[in-house]
């Protein structure tokens, strides 16, 4: 390629991202090379020459604590009644990994990724990872009150139906977990054991606490057998708390 | 009491929270009444008419998001070329509940506290909470600009000392359970036995990786086991990928 064509194609994927950037969220970027960084997985890095390896890895580590203040902020003034178990539920249904790769194909930023294969495009999680990159590049950009705008008025509130969201089933799973945290229990989930009934495989799982089993259930998966077992255990300690 | 002692008594109170905020962290606080819900623990809520409960929960929630994502930043800017994953660590280590802990007691920021009685008082995470809550009041007080700066020049720049950190020994333990988070897998450290040798008990750990057995420790106490087993199982992680 010669180097007037490179400086051609070069320019014009950048005006390309400008304007996409603009139609999906509004605004023109000022610094366009934060948003082309937050859009490189890593395998497609760059070697930089202090021996670091430039991709989008340090951005989402920073847009994964912006969206978390500015989801958590908001909510704190949305529901001013309700208790900090209630915002920090609600925040990770919308910040769950999950939610943010739905939200990320929707906004098809899959599209502006670099990749070094296909075969990492299909992976799921690289389309949550990227928008919170893309968070990070917005903050760094912009600051922290335009990002926190363009999260409620562009994301949040367009894409999120929050009580819808109010209602939604909850993950006893992820309940136990938070639980076990915050008060420093050891907690695992266990396989029991895997049966064959009528062809169908059921599995047992039971949960212990500090090393005890403290509840036992049934299912035909292992994620549906954990959330029924935590959702044995979560009514027992909440009713001893 | 009369009104006029209860009025004065009242004033006199705030006025002295305002006036050890601006010894201590070196501003005067804007609006006083959403640094006293900052210093009010769970077991002295006061009743909203609305049902809810008055204590520093909802603010400690919020904290907890704005401190991380100001320590994310700072690291971020502080350390250009290191990657995700020491970044992670390295705040994990300023903003962990011990950590918090000991700053708060070094702030003194129990002795503005309001309990139910003093026995909650001693318990530890009471501070690092208590702290995380300050965090909340101010953001909502001042606004995020301003409490950043106080985090930055008034607490980790004088409070933290990051080359010291930088050496401070790891903990193989978070290092496995943030890894087997990220990468959706299940882990679990079970204890397999206890033996009592020469009067001294010792404990064998496992770890387990989505059910497998990936390296097993022992020592005296589950924890050092624990975090024996981790290492070991980090080394092998560390490895393969």
């Amino acid at each position: 390629m010669s180097l007037r064509n490179f400086l051609r194609t070069y320019f014009s994927s950048n005006r390309k991202m400008r304007q996409a950037i603009k139609n999906i969220f509004g605004f023109y970027p000022g610094n366009i090379f934060l948003y082309k960084q937050a859009f490189r997985h890593k395998s497609a890095s760059l070697n930089h020459k202090s021996g670091s390896r430039i991709n989008n890895e340090r951005l989402e580590y920073l847009g994964d604590a912006v969206l978390g203040v500015v989801i958590a902020d908001y909510l704190f003034r949305r529901f001013p009644f309700e208790n900090e178990g209630f915002l920090t539920e609600m925040r990770s249904k919308i910040v769950s990994r999950s939610s943010l790769n739905k939200l990320s194909n929707k906004l098809g930023l899959k599209d502006f990724m670099r990749f070094s294969n296909t075969d990492i495009r299909q992976m799921k999680s690289v389309g949550g990872d990227a928008f919170e990159a893309f968070i990070g590049a917005l903050y760094l950009d912009r600051g922290y009150h335009f990002t926190r705008k363009i999260i409620i008025k562009r994301i949040v509130e367009v894409h999120f139906d929050l009580d819808q969201l109010v209602q939604s089933e909850i993950s006893y799973k992820s309940k136990i977990i938070e639980w076990a945290q915050k008060t420093r229990k050891k907690h695992q989930f266990q396989v029991i054991s895997e049966e064959t009934i009528k062809n169908r495989k059921q599995f047992k799982v039971a949960i212990l606490i500090d090393n005890e089993v403290i509840a036992e259930a049934y299912d035909y998966t292992i994620k549906g057998a954990e959330n029924l077992s935590a959702e044995k255990a979560w009514s027992l300690l909440s009713n001893n708390s």
